[in-house]
């Protein structure tokens, strides 16, 4: 609870702290290495008279490898002589040590609390940490009904509506979030209305489960630490704008097309905003590129708004007047496929950069698209030499059935940390509709939520409720943050409804009466920011209309565009693959052989091993084989020919990458791409010696996960 | 932690003692229900003089609904005269309330800690609770590097060699294993002694993430209650027996047939005695019928040892001389499929009971059978009326990788618990090799441990030394209580390695060498087995050759049968299925049609709601227009076709079941097998009422997740 690992970027943050308050003693620190990875930055004194003063933890364990001194007795000499008599040390170190150190000693007296009560108290505080997600307003419409559970209740712990004014002295833990104020001493009343402020609103946290303690701290302190979501007026204006793109789009689609499927998004228009804010705090944090998967629902309105496809394309195919050309006719030409199609677009950011999105194409089959995104991202990586993979970034957006539902979905969660595979973290957005087609989620999962999966690969889950617009931006920017810092998977679940069912031809009251009886008198999120920005007086009614007339002016000249819109050839890949062949082009090029020196001199490298390196004998004697078979020209097999077309390829300046279960040494025993020295363990991979320095991400061999 | 859910066993038990030892006063407390589902089994009383004596939880909320007594406040009453004056109250009173109630009164002072020590003291017990497994010794090779977390480290809390023999106290807590003892006060050697023993020696418990208070304490006080595994010389010699038959079948198949492929249990021999100490336990408890599911590794070895298919025909159709008669070929004929190969048999148990064994045969496809054991669970079950589920059980044993990266598993996983689906558990072994083909863990899964999708479903995961044979027998047992108490899944991972690779003919030292080097040295489970009894003085070197003697006679004797043995007809089913019909059956059944009368009398049913049911409008049109269809006879859709059917097996005996994405409603709303009331948001399920009191599990259809 109270730790940080030494070296981690806040406990230099709190040695510089120590350092500048310290002053010219700073020089005087001197490097210990600990053996003792983490170390605790809390002293605890005690104020009970009758109780020996607990020894305190040396300070010399604050000591870092970036601190540059002589002595590292000297902090617990200071340290010492402050306890004995704070006026003895200069000014910055008595109010270090006063912050840092003696919460306890200068608290004031506690009443009326025993040790076993204080424990209880912990108790309830981890519990809240656990479970308080089970109590967070999620359900835009109010009709989940959760069982609370039993252990965020008072008098599990033995406390009483009584007790609720008394004090409790809580610690004085550093990075736990509230309890990291200086205020070791609260009110019961105190810390409940802080824990169920934190964990019991619109935004239901799920980090517990994560084992990293630098991870867990992170987002306690995140969580905890009360910065509650205070927009300013002119960033309120921004989300309000873009939901208004949001849901205007929508409602222009749903008149002039009144009979047809557009899988919209009403009932989940804050996704749109969520996502924007996303994007921006990712581009601030030095992300230039995302790539995008996503199924049906919503997704025009991505196209639109995010990925900022042309609004008068979007239209003119939505119509379906105008055919598209020649093979593009393959692609756009039958029923919904409209909801298939990619593109990708520079998309300026609010600070001020642009980041490049891209939408991948997907089928029907919704979750197919999740390993397509994440090669593609890792492609992206290679190929941009984004070697600590924060430029390149995937996003995929679930449903919940199909998250809760799909093998896929785990089985790409599973790569997210491979070393070939990892793309340095996905963020998942999960569309939650609380039912799948006409699924109910109780028929549709085993367990509380539908993002669990996400749970045994140590990710976080921020559940929020779709309603609250700001909650919404929140947890999206938080999931950039993560993604940003700790370069893996973050799960955002969005509980919102489908305001028109699965699709605007279905009917979704034959399965879900009660639900769209309620949602036919829910106000739409637009109408619930509104309302809020008018209440708070951050925004007038004049302020909404002229948004409101701006989107819808815009939305009217680019249908008035599509009507003439000439589809381009290539439309449906928006970006043109510089170097990428056509059928055509490839079909003209005829003679792929090399020069036998060329075959010669490669097949010399995939066949040699370095001298100091002790192969099992079968192997030594394949390697001599092949030796002989790339002298002589005779009797070449299947496992050499291979070798020479991935070597040739290499020469040529192309990128191999081999990835399948047991591909480095092959499933029979043929391929030995990697061979293993028998004394060390060691690898070696010829192909990555074919050139002299050769990068060694050019030729990648890997062993896959069993699927 | 220390709480029980009201009404829970553990909970009855509890107060059933307190009455007893109340004796007559016991008919004069009365039940009070309350609305408050757990209730605390502990009162705290603090001997610490400066602190005011904190408020007991009413004893009143003790009562349960059991309870049959006239006062609720007499409890109350005696708790405060006992406190008061011990000796006012009747001496099982006083022994009651001294044991249950005031530990933390009668202990000896606590000296020189603080309220923060104690805090942290407890964080560190939870810290074992969730992270003990991972300092726990697994890997029987010892190569497998762990960090151990820094959360386990007494450093962390504040605490130094130094503090080891000082005196904590650690509260009185119910229910909390070593913490529940008589004894509140305890040094922290203590205390870490037994959080070692407990948590970090052979094997690892994983359960911290359950979220259910009851099943948690329960598997705490399973593992924290100090019940170390004493078995005495009769078990251990059943328990050697059966390691015997494992490692000797494997010898004996090695020695007959040399050269041939057998996928052998080599290095994880104790699988068999771990089955067959699971099945036994779970017949001790009423389960009567076992479907099995593997894949190739060890599957003779079950085959023969545990379901006791005749050796003599595994060696038959190992010897591969005698060609089975007619269609039998085609499964027993080609490659490795003897290892696919199912069977069943009646196994006697060593608690004096029968139990039905079947495995089901498996395509090379590793986890694919996982949904047909379910499934063929959840059949039996139905067709043997096994309405709690408890008579039939599903076992899966599964690899290390497929276990970690097949989607199938978490899919399967994830139908354990909706409502018809569920087969009240399935017990999940994992052969651990420590490697999938060629592949390592950290190139295979992007968690710790191959077990973590099972996190996502709130399953307990035990895992274990595969070398310890009497653990492994440990967490077997374990596991079979587990499911027949709670009805849900629960996963053993037994870890343990592959003596000579991924199959018999097959070179692992190419890609693990310096695993195998290791190996190599490593004695088997049996020789580690046979020297702890040894040492300990419970078996003798006659009593050993004795059983190996034994075992090998039988085997020797099976092997000269085998050479005579004729294949039957039917011994790759070799359950006949009575009823079942053959190809040749089913070709002379000509005539499927029924009556016009009864499609009539059918066809009002399905066509018929009840009277007060309200339906929405255009569902109720639906069922109007198909009344007529039945009616006259003509214009009859694909529905009411498809409906009649169902109708018509259902009145012919037949069970019939329909699960699949939206199969209630049908994809494309034309089906309505269920419908619901647009007040109410009631089901009705037409084809429930063909019959008059028709059961209504008779005919099943349920939506599926979405897949």
């Amino acid at each position: 609870m109270a730790w940080f690992r030494a070296g981690s970027s806040v406990a230099k943050l709190a040695i510089r702290r120590t350092l500048s308050q310290g002053g010219s003693h700073a020089a005087r620190a001197r490097v210990i290495p600990s053996q003792n990875r983490y170390f605790q930055t809390t002293v605890f004194r005690s104020n009970a008279q009758s109780a020996p003063v607990p020894r305190p933890v040396p300070l010399s364990r604050l000591t870092d490898s970036f601190l540059d001194g002589t002595s590292s007795v000297y902090l617990e000499e200071l340290q010492r002589a402050w306890e004995h008599d704070p006026n003895s040390v200069d000014e910055s170190w008595d109010n270090f040590f006063r912050n840092f150190v003696g919460q306890a000693a200068t608290s004031p007296g506690i009443s009326g609390q025993t040790i076993q009560e204080s424990m209880r108290l912990l108790l309830l505080v981890r519990a809240y940490q656990v479970n308080g997600h089970m109590k967070a307003k999620l359900d835009p419409l109010g009709l989940e009904q959760r069982e609370i559970p039993e252990d965020l209740d008072l008098a599990l712990y033995g406390f009483t509506e009584a007790d609720l004014d008394r004090e409790f002295y809580l610690g004085v833990w550093r990075m736990a979030g509230f309890l990291s104020e200086n205020r070791p001493v609260q009110t019961l009343r105190a810390v409940l209305t802080r824990l169920e402020q934190a964990y019991c609103g619109s935004i239901g946290y799920e980090y517990m489960h994560i084992a990293d303690r630098d991870q867990c701290n992170w987002l306690r302190d995140k969580i905890e630490t009360p910065t509650p979501m205070q927009y300013n007026r002119q960033r309120r204006e921004v989300i309000l704008d873009r939901l208004m793109w949001s849901t205007q789009f929508e409602n222009f689609l749903a008149t002039k097309w009144t009979a047809a499927k557009r899988f919209g998004l009403e009932g989940g228009e804050t996704l749109i905003p969520g996502m924007k804010e996303m994007f921006d705090r990712a581009a601030d944090l030095g992300v230039e590129s995302i790539v995008i998967g996503m199924s049906h629902r919503g997704r025009l309105n991505v196209l639109g708004n995010v990925v900022r496809k042309p609004l008068r394309q979007i239209f003119s195919e939505f119509s379906g007047g105008t055919k598209p050309v020649d093979e593009v006719g393959l692609y756009t030409g039958t029923g919904d496929v409209k909801y298939h199609l990619g593109t990708s677009y520079d998309r300026p950011t609010r600070g001020g950069k642009r980041i490049h999105l891209s939408l991948v194409a997907n089928p029907s089959h919704l979750e197919a698209v999740d390993p397509v995104v994440v090669g593609k991202t890792r492609a992206k990586q290679y190929y941009s030499n984004d070697v600590d993979r924060t430029k390149n970034m995937g996003i995929l957006i679930h449903g919940d059935g199909s998250f809760a539902g799909q093998g896929v979905v785990y089985e790409t969660l599973h790569l997210s940390a491979l070393p070939n595979y990892t793309t340095g973290g996905t963020i998942h957005i999960v569309v939650n509709n609380q039912v799948a087609f006409t699924t109910d989620p109780k028929a549709g999962r085993s367990s509380q939520y539908c993002t669990d999966v996400a749970k045994a690969l140590n990710a976080p889950i921020f559940h929020v409720n779709g309603d609250d617009m700001e909650a919404v931006v929140h947890v999206c920017e938080l999931a950039a943050e993560w993604r940003q810092t700790f370069h893996s998977d973050v799960v955002v679940d969005i509980v919102c409804y489908r305001r028109f069912g699965h699709n605007e031809i279905d009917e979704p009251s034959f399965t879900q009466p009660k639900m769209y009886q309620v949602i036919r008198n829910h106000p739409s999120a637009l109408e619930i920011y509104q309302k809020k920005l008018l209440e708070c007086g951050q925004a007038t009614k004049e302020d909404i209309d002229r948004i409101h007339n701006k989107v819808n002016t815009i939305l009217n000249e680019e249908f008035l565009s599509s009507k003439d819109y000439v589809p381009q050839r290539r439309d449906w890949l928006s970006a043109y693959w510089l170097g990428f062949k056509s059928p055509e082009q490839l079909s003209r090029i005829r003679n792929t052989g090399v020069k036998p020196e060329i075959l010669k001199n490669v097949g010399k490298a995939i066949t040699t091993l370095p001298d100091t390196f002790k192969p099992h004998r079968a192997v030594k004697k394949i390697f001599t084989d092949r030796a002989k078979m790339i002298e002589t020209g005779e009797g070449i097999d299947w496992a050499v020919g291979e070798a020479l077309a991935f070597a040739t390829l290499l020469v040529e300046g192309n990128h191999v990458r081999l990835s399948g279960q047991d591909v480095e040494r092959g499933t029979f025993s043929h391929r030995h791409a990697v061979v293993h020295d028998q004394e060390t363990g060691e690898m070696y991979c010829p192909l990555d010696h074919v050139m002299i320095n050769q990068n060694e991400e050019m030729f990648t061999v890997s062993n896959s996960p069993e699927l």
